[in-house]
């Protein structure tokens, strides 16, 4: 067994279940052995940034960690952006990185970088292979550094050599970090406490403990602006999620005098501005932590103070007719949301285009981008399909973040993930033109916001990677379109044309 | 004067000339600097790695810096790897990274990363503004570092506040680092000596010096494998490359008993193999240097030891009848050598496609790709046509490289750049078909290195991007149709199906 072979068979053994590739010739021996590894699947992607964003994705829908193979310092470079989104989400994900051989350090060979600078910054965990009868066992450690607790990014480093060498050995599963404790009780919870839910809380249990909780007590809940996933529709708790705006959050959070974190971050500002507080938190109040099992922490608080307490429940909106109309994005969340079928996968991308679904829509999953870093809608939605074969995916994805990623569309066709791609097409970095108009002195308009001249063409991009795509500009073609899609098997792309919110 | 008019006027002082931009909202007052500093062009990209390979091009044809201005960590992240390739090429380029603001330093804002970690591995200079009242002096001092010598990759940090404060104070240019000295001269040049030349000995007056020298003493000369750039054509002495396949490079050296390093790093093998050694030198060949100016030492020694001799140059081949036949990528060089204009400038990244044009073709540039990371070819194309607006730009692209950085083509058309993409699509990652059939025990054959199913459409994508395409399957329709697109200004696109060499 060589060490690639040992590394393989150790993610299999420790639950590693698709592994996304884009290979290059030093990983020629971990490719190999990925193909003849029983139970795990090879994904192609055609660019790294596709591969990590899916990894992510999948991890965030299966529970599970996916793994990545990627070529050297180079070929991880480009996935970076999508694991430091993967990071933020607590999505687990374990690199796999085929460097060039040991006997080629230092001799500047055209792709020698150094791998392990570039991972750190975007990972919780970073080894280099140094011996291939340990090959096996590293693969094994990466796992259960990626599932935590904390989840998180795991990246190992495998030196061609190591990869060929005959030693290699196989290795069980890692133990994973300790259970979380039970969580610390908040001292106490009433008016003036706000809970703000995150991570594990955004499931439907979490939310409805959550709700009877704020219900008895008189407590405010927010979810965290960028949940990585949030159950949502009806038979779910509602739930506003604290604003993306700063001027809105802060309104959001004014009389708060405790805030509790719920396996969420503190609130602040995404991007500063002259003369204002980056921390949201109002001044004067205190904030308490509840980490650990937050689920569980959730559940003692609800019985022990809202005992009688039923959650809420949104109603279901029934079918609704949809106005025909000039497509706008409130349109396309009217039409999605009329739309959507039970147990949909909704990746929201949309950026300045972004609008909630109507509440008591059809209960689904939300997915979205806590890291910021654009280009990982697309991605996410090859990931969250995989995961969920049988749940259809629709991913709201902007126009200048579908051109980071695009060729996400021909991992889509050769797949044939279930997947509804609708770009809403504002042609311009609308968020840039709305934080410039915030700025004294100036405006929105330059051309480097400008998406227009030419005008992208999203159903010749689709077609091109062999994806079938349509153009909608109203609610009716939009409707008609959605209806086609989510009746097919295969990826779908609606491009949908509408004016700019800013 | 904020900081950031600090910077844009150092940068456009020390002779920056275009800035290519993807924008985010922590940089908003660099872009508003950039779109008010007279004389300094911002050019948009929409994806990092298309700003940074670029810049590259503009560099290696303009011979001065390009700047780029990217967001955050993730945004230099996606363009690493083509900042990776401008540190292989030694081209000179100033990165501008916005930051956040330093008062969020800590807070897990969603964007918040360690960009100087980032930086540092494809970066020989890294400076985080920490004064605005040095801003301006930190960009003057940053286009000195890329300036050099040597040449290469200089990256500003700029967070927001540094560039909000009206802090800032003009600056002068930087001076550069010192002229390099007289290249110490090799002990002796004789048969069984190689010169291998690379950098600034690859144009024609370094060529004709070193041709003489060839001729005169019998020493054999070389060009490094992968030439940032390389002067060919009618008029330009005749020189081999150094061929990336390690078995006949090592044919090429053998024999050799002094290698003469000419601005050119020694050989060692791209991928490493078991039971091979990674350096090509051949064992018991002294090695020997020819650094600084190394257009002066050629010629002193060419005067030396070929005074009476003039250099050759290739003979221009003249009008070529190229037979109609089935496209081959060997096809393709014919029909472009044959159609070559005066002056052109050829970029390969056509990888495994790639075949040297016809001996005697119409004098050029040839860019290739010495740092390997694919992506390269198109951002490129842009950075040369910009460089050189009165010279049309032949750029040779692999298919799988192409889907790296496709929004290239969108740039080339918003700017209405002469550029010529021929894309070859042979519907795989040959190269790595060729190396694992090397392997024992292994074949070529993986569905990891198939890009077929679906295949992929560039007379699609070009048009997604406003750039005409048309598909070629002969010699005649690729003579056809580049003759076409050589006499219509702005970008055009043809993609050529040839069949896979490996």
């Amino acid at each position: 067994m060589n060490g690639a072979h040992a590394i393989m068979a150790a993610l299999r053994d420790a639950g590693i279940r698709v592994c996304f590739v884009n290979p290059g010739t030093s990983e020629l021996h971990l490719v190999s052995a990925l193909e003849r590894t029983a139970d795990l699947r090879a994904i192609l992607c055609l660019f790294e940034g596709v591969a990590t964003g899916a990894a992510d994705g999948f991890a965030r829908m299966a529970g599970v960690p996916a793994a990545t193979v990627l070529h050297q310092g180079a070929g991880l470079a480009y996935g970076l952006a999508n694991l430091h989104n993967a990071g933020r989400a607590a999505s687990p994900v374990v690199n796999v990185i085929g460097d060039g051989a040991t006997t080629l350090r230092g001799l500047s060979a055209p792709l020698e970088s150094d791998v392990a600078a570039l991972a750190a910054p975007m990972s919780s965990w970073v080894h280099t292979v140094g011996d291939p009868s340990h090959a096996g066992a590293d693969a094994a450690a990466a796992v259960a550094a990626a599932k935590g607790p904390p989840a998180g990014v795991a990246t190992l480093i495998v030196p061609a050599d190591m990869a060929w060498s005959p030693n290699g050995r196989p290795a069980p599963p890692a133990s994973a970090g300790p259970r979380p404790g039970r969580a610390p009780e908040p001292s106490a919870i009433g008016p003036g406490t706000t809970l703000l839910l995150g991570g594990a809380a955004l499931r439907a249990r979490g939310l409805a403990a959550a709700d009877r909780l704020a219900q008895a007590t008189r407590a405010r809940i927010l979810a965290e602006p960028f949940p990585g996933r949030l159950e949502q529709g009806a038979g779910v708790p509602p739930i506003k999620r604290l604003s993306a705006d700063p001027d809105t959050a802060s309104r959001q959070l004014a009389g708060s005098r405790k805030l509790v974190l719920v396996d969420a971050a503190p609130p602040v500002r995404a991007f500063a501005e002259p003369d204002t507080s980056a921390v949201l938190t109002p001044a004067g109040c205190t904030v308490e932590h509840l980490d650990g099992d937050v689920l569980a922490g959730l559940e003692e608080l609800a019985a022990r103070l809202a005992p009688q307490r039923q959650g809420r429940a949104q109603q279901p909106i029934g079918p609704t007719a949809i106005a025909d109309a000039p497509l706008t994005a409130d349109g396309v969340a009217q039409v999605a949301g009329a739309l959507l079928p039970e147990g949909a996968i909704v990746v929201d991308e949309a950026n300045t285009s972004s609008v909630a679904l109507p509440c008591g829509t059809a209960r689904h999953d939300l997915l979205t981008n806590p890291g910021f870093a654009i280009g990982l809608g697309m991605p996410l939605a090859i990931g969250a399909a995989l995961a969920c074969p049988d749940r259809p995916v629709i991913c709201l994805e902007a126009d200048g973040s579908a051109m980071y990623t695009p060729s996400a569309l021909w991992t889509q066709a050769r797949e044939r993930l279930n997947i509804t791609t609708i770009v809403l097409v504002n042609r311009g970095y609308a968020i840039l033109r709305k934080a410039r108009q915030r700025l004294p002195g100036e405006t929105g308009a330059s051309p480097l916001f400008d998406l227009s001249n030419p005008d992208l063409d999203f159903v010749a991009l689709a077609a091109a990677m062999g994806v079938p795509g349509h153009r909608a500009i109203s609610t009716a073609d939009l409707a008609a379109r959605l209806t086609h899609a989510l009746a097919r098997p295969g990826p779908h792309l609606i491009e949908a044309i509408v004016p700019p919110r800013f």
